[in-house]
């Protein structure tokens, strides 16, 4: 399916093989084939083993769960792409870790996903393709090319699919409220929005419901689901004001700490996600759906080697 | 009150003159000494009358108005201060031109806000001193350090001050529920959201009011107020929504293209900004009040200068 | 004519569309189809509305009249260009705005033309084609590759073909000697010097002729005219020293302020200059003969696509 | 004791809290005040807690154990520090993790210790103090200065203080008996090289001892002591050459896996190793002595503050 | 033989013409046409004959004999190349002068070998073919691919096809034993230690054979021989201890100061070397062996153009 | 002399030792204490003998006779100075070699002169001083500051004092007609031209002399004086134009081949340059005679360290 293909090789890391499997299957090809592993006292070793000179190279790998320690795996990698003279080193980043610090909440704090950006660029990466940023402007913390690809459609279509009735889209805080309103908008349903107020004096913080959300069924979304606890809490604030059902969706399922329980023990009928990070064993994931962005991955893979336009495709 | 002041220069550009002047006068220091003018044929020629040699020098300049001459002056002026030798060049920019410019936006579009930090970079600026970004992850853009401060609690303060019963703060859009949230927690009131949704298919854009307006005092925030159509068209909106009185307020007043007279022919009864931006002589301007960024960025840059936290100030 | 052509985007910037249309033309394509436009608030606003994954991208820009318009369209559109994944990024600068502030001439002064070396090359560019620069050093400016074509010789040609008698080739100061010879050798005749000396006592400056021009039929050249009046000046100085008629020939037509009537007004009688900068409407420019660089610059970008060497042109 | 303190802040990040605290006592100074906490996803979170403009700041951390994590932590601290306006930062790597990686050991392998210089320097340090680097070249893979301080002193001065009898230093394989020679010199004894040879064929790789060990008391010298393994084994083989009695030292205690088990179950008679890792809680800790690094690395950071030669004290 | 060969142009600098005239032959290509002059104040001047546009290209120079002028040479030509629009600029350096100094040997020292890389980068190499650095921590010196090839193989054979009798490898010095295990290795023989030891005191420094060479035909290894001093001297020691026969093989022939005479009054048989640095004229050839390199850098250019594994050839 | 003179450290390197200590006396202090020895091979070493921590550099080369050799002298300090923590390295160039390759000259040439800005700021330069460049422009191949000095009034002020009748300042060629403005307008006398063409036929080049030298007594002046045989051929030139007396001045007494023979022989009366470059031994020096530049240069120092305007003294 892919044409020339010998020259392109891509790699899975540790963090998704899984979704990186789907990847190469869906473009036809074979994973590139390569080890990684740890040493006894933890330092990561890599081997490549097959030679890439002059290759096309992808790099598959969220920097989710041990995020440090994939995001050292994909620097190591990359410099070792780079000095094996790979033609170009493209990074697949389906989770953008440590997006959360895009900038400086208070006085000395660092920007750690700039940083991040700067140690793909100086490792080497000559391309980024990622999913659904926390902030769009992360693009322009890069001076490569970045092509970002969303899953909300995917999210949306299946909602679409599940024809409920009445649906408004609820943007769980006051900085969700435009993902809320593209949401809406691909379901063709009005938005509401948590406003969410937080005070100096050590007052509990107040939770506003602004919209008409009353005997609707609400779809909560944001980009990506931590621990729960938000979703959870916010799900009973929608039902105390009388909606009727609680749907959540996120493209990235970090479920951090006691997520899968939260989630068990809330009043959230389901919890609707996709694989850009690999999701936890648990006995809890009966109301999580996985959808999976390999076929749109392996898309936006394909259309970048055949040199055409990645818009076609979002 | 500068300590040191002789190894500090403050130098005026063209873009915002006046607001310069403040800030040097509350810094009680002269402004540097430099002249900026045009040739003939349009192109800037710069000349810093005295020497700067070691010294920490500061360019007051905003990207506004004849933008693209302004951040030229700016680059231009930076280069010169650097081979100059100049100990530091910080830039201190009210207003961030091409801020909107943040992320692409398209396929094939430019993110000219992070060009913009490119440039001053590579010119030689090792510092940024800025107000209100329009979106905060432009401080990543940069890899000098970059202080931001506030006009927000200006406006409040001044919002406080005139007494307004039963207020609504009216976020315009789906992306300013956050700013909106801001300046309601500083005067203590609820928050209501304008969610805009355009289409495709080339049907007009659909407007809802998500909240509790009627009967209120509405104050519209967003962080600046360009052509004016789309704070009167949001001021019409909230009136038909049952709202008593409309006010508006904006940290930077680009009032381009007929934006006086937008404002002057609305049913908003006041408009309040703050300088960071040289507002046009106009006839049009009863309704617009202005308040001075001059003694905040005064006390920021003495803060710099005497090593202090910048975040005792904001 | 063109091989390969579907990989090779010519895109024409705003100042000077005549230029690039005559470019593509010669080159037998069609130009990359691109919108740039201007927000209410004078900011740039791109719109490259075809795909240039993987290509060589041409942009056809002076750096002229509003030049630091076309400068921040040009680096624009190259950040643009260069996130959308161009192959190559290759800035055509027929005329190389502040090429004259090559160096300091003062204490703190800018080197303005190594500024917007710096500028390109940080923005992206990856190659410079330009014609007749100020100074050629200007080319060790860049660390990129630059590819210089000259004027001079079609100018030449041009007063080979008008079979003028006893010509002398006037350099019109004493920095431009080499130049008036370049000229008088491809003509084959001799060149004098207009020495001008200024004093910092206040006085006047003096101007001397030296060499013979008594009876002769002067040709002024200089790399650009801009106000006129320098010209003008040397003009009436020539004919004082004897000097039958003048005329003057330029590469680049800068033409600010009242030049066109100061030519119109001058006892020149033929200013003979190139479109590498469009020319103003005016209704003075009887005396003025435009002769096209575009079949010139399109050979050049043939021979760069072509993998050839540019010295087979120059 | 260090002159002008107020201008100077030490961090201990997470890896080796103790050694930073030794650090700072004996510069008779306070810790820098900072928090370096994970969020529940693993992402780790800085907090700094006092202002630091314009000082010298340094960060106590080693890359071993979790050593991805702590090189996280110490590149974000670095970012927040540089973008705090620290006049320099200083990063203090007492152990230098993946130095090992320091060159290509195979075809497409990467130089991840090139790679950790080039992310340091990229996230903004100034200059780097380690001890006892696996290869001294590395000091070149930096273009900051890079100060190394040596353990070996300390560790020859323990062993002097012993006054064991007829001592021979034992390099463990063919690429220390550099490091072998030096522990020699400074107890005026010879030396002998155990010579490993490794076979393609699969044979079990040879092992010879090079020199006159018999009767003896061996100290097998290297720069670190990881699994524990290698030494035991040398130990047995040394024992089985007729030594009487073997000891062995390291700057560095990786001790990972079952290190201190094996050296427990080992005929070596004592560890002796620097606490530039901090060592693991174990119950087989009685054969191990840690000396401090502490004083030496204090009085390095004293030296630096003070502008005056590092050789003075290495 | 060489696939594609109007795109490749390889270059013989000045250092070494008949190691790169040997290599275009075994290429089967014709050397690139450049002329390499010296004007009459010995600055360099370049001038290369044939247009190198879009194509591949290789230098071919040693950084030996007139080093400095040699590695200026090399640097002029690189920039002439990356101006002329070179697609890659690959550095053939058969010996890395100055590799020696690869770390600080005291207070202040350079790393000129760190430099030399930097040097070369910043010229515009794209990449390094060498061959047996001094350390090969050297490659992580670099962030542009370096490939290296080793002579030790080719030395090895050649000492196979002797036959000798008994043979013992001698590392001349504590820095060795690795190098000297590798050609024990390649020849199936055991090795030994030329321990050296220096004073601070003053005392001459001692020197011990460290392993059982009586008898034995013992071969000296090192990756260079410099002056003859060394390597004379540790023949005599070895003689002393009942060495029945000593050769001695390098690949790097620095051969400086009166190093001919030295090995030809030396009791030395012979001394085999590679080609790597051009011989000096010397009528005290006579025990000196050259084998060529040129075979296997032919091959590592073939494999770099074919895209190939290096690891194949070494 | 010099404010905190222990601070600040200049350190004569090879190229002209008598220059740089004529301006450490004017400086009043002592040179810094450093030795540049050469191995047997020919590769530099270097030590710095006392600490310069913290210290503002001088190192003071002049980029002639072996001039590669002295080239790599100085990026090798640059290199030692930055690695041991100098605060800044200056770099005293009183003749910047290679200054003439400073454009391309023809296809695939080099740009020489930008090559040795970058290889200087690359090796950590912070900043240059340097006496009149071939041409200004290459201030703008730095990023670095730059502070250019003039000898013109040094020379001007020999010959004011020789009170000559009637002089004539004469251009050697016609790029060089802008320094003898600069030279007549210090002397108040006018100027004449040496035109020369040189034709691509074959024939001999024309001279031709522009301007009324008959009766005079001329001056040459040009920034060099290399091989001597272009101004023997213009002084004889002159000489057949009927002038009286022919002086030569230049800054820059490069002197190569046969020049002090060449001037020897020549008609010329006198030649007067600077101590720039260190002259040759040689018997033919009656003519020649040499200003120091050293007090100037001391001056600038002076200025640069108290951070005063280098204007005032230029």
């Amino acid at each position: 399916m892919l044409r020339h293909e010998e020259d392109v090789k891509v790699f899975a890391l540790n963090s998704n093989p899984e979704l990186a499997q789907e990847i190469v299957e869906a473009l036809g090809i074979k994973a590139g084939n390569c080890s990684v592993k740890r040493f006894s006292d933890g330092e990561i070793h890599m081997n490549v083993e097959e030679s890439i000179r002059g290759c096309d190279t992808y790099l598959v790998q969220s920097i989710a769960g041990s995020g440090n320690d994939y995001l050292m795996e994909l620097l190591i990698m990359i410099d070792a792409l780079k000095r094996a003279s790979a033609k170009t080193v493209n990074v697949v980043l389906p989770y953008y870790g440590y997006a959360r610090q895009d900038r400086k909440t208070g006085p000395r704090q660092p920007i750690t996903a700039k940083l991040i950006a700067n140690m793909l660029e100086r490792a080497g990466a000559t391309r980024v393709l990622t999913v659904d940023l926390h902030a769009n402007q992360i693009e322009g913390f890069f001076n490569i090319p970045v092509d970002q690809v969303s899953g909300i459609p995917i999210l949306a279509e299946y909602f679409e699919n599940k024809n409920l009735d009445d649906i408004i889209v609820v943007a769980p805080d006051n900085s969700s409220a435009l993902r809320a309103r593209k949401l809406g908008s691909l379901l063709d349903v009005p938005i509401a929005l948590i406003d969410r107020r937080s005070y100096d004096t050590g007052e509990p913080s107040t939770v506003n419901v602004i919209g008409d959300v009353e005997g609707k069924t609400a779809i909560i979304i944001d980009d990506m689901i931590d621990t729960g606890r938000n979703v959870a809490f916010t799900s009973r604030i929608l039902e105390e004001h009388g909606v009727k059902e609680v749907y959540a969706t996120f493209t990235h399922a970090v479920l951090s700490g006691n997520a899968t329980e939260e989630i068990a023990e809330s009043n959230i009928k389901e919890v609707v996600v996709t694989n850009t990070i690999a999701l936890p064993e648990s006995d809890d994931m009966d109301k999580i759906t996985v959808l999976s962005m390999a076929p749109l991955l392996a898309k936006a893979i394909q259309v970048v080697q055949e040199k055409l336009s990645i818009s076609t495709i979002r």
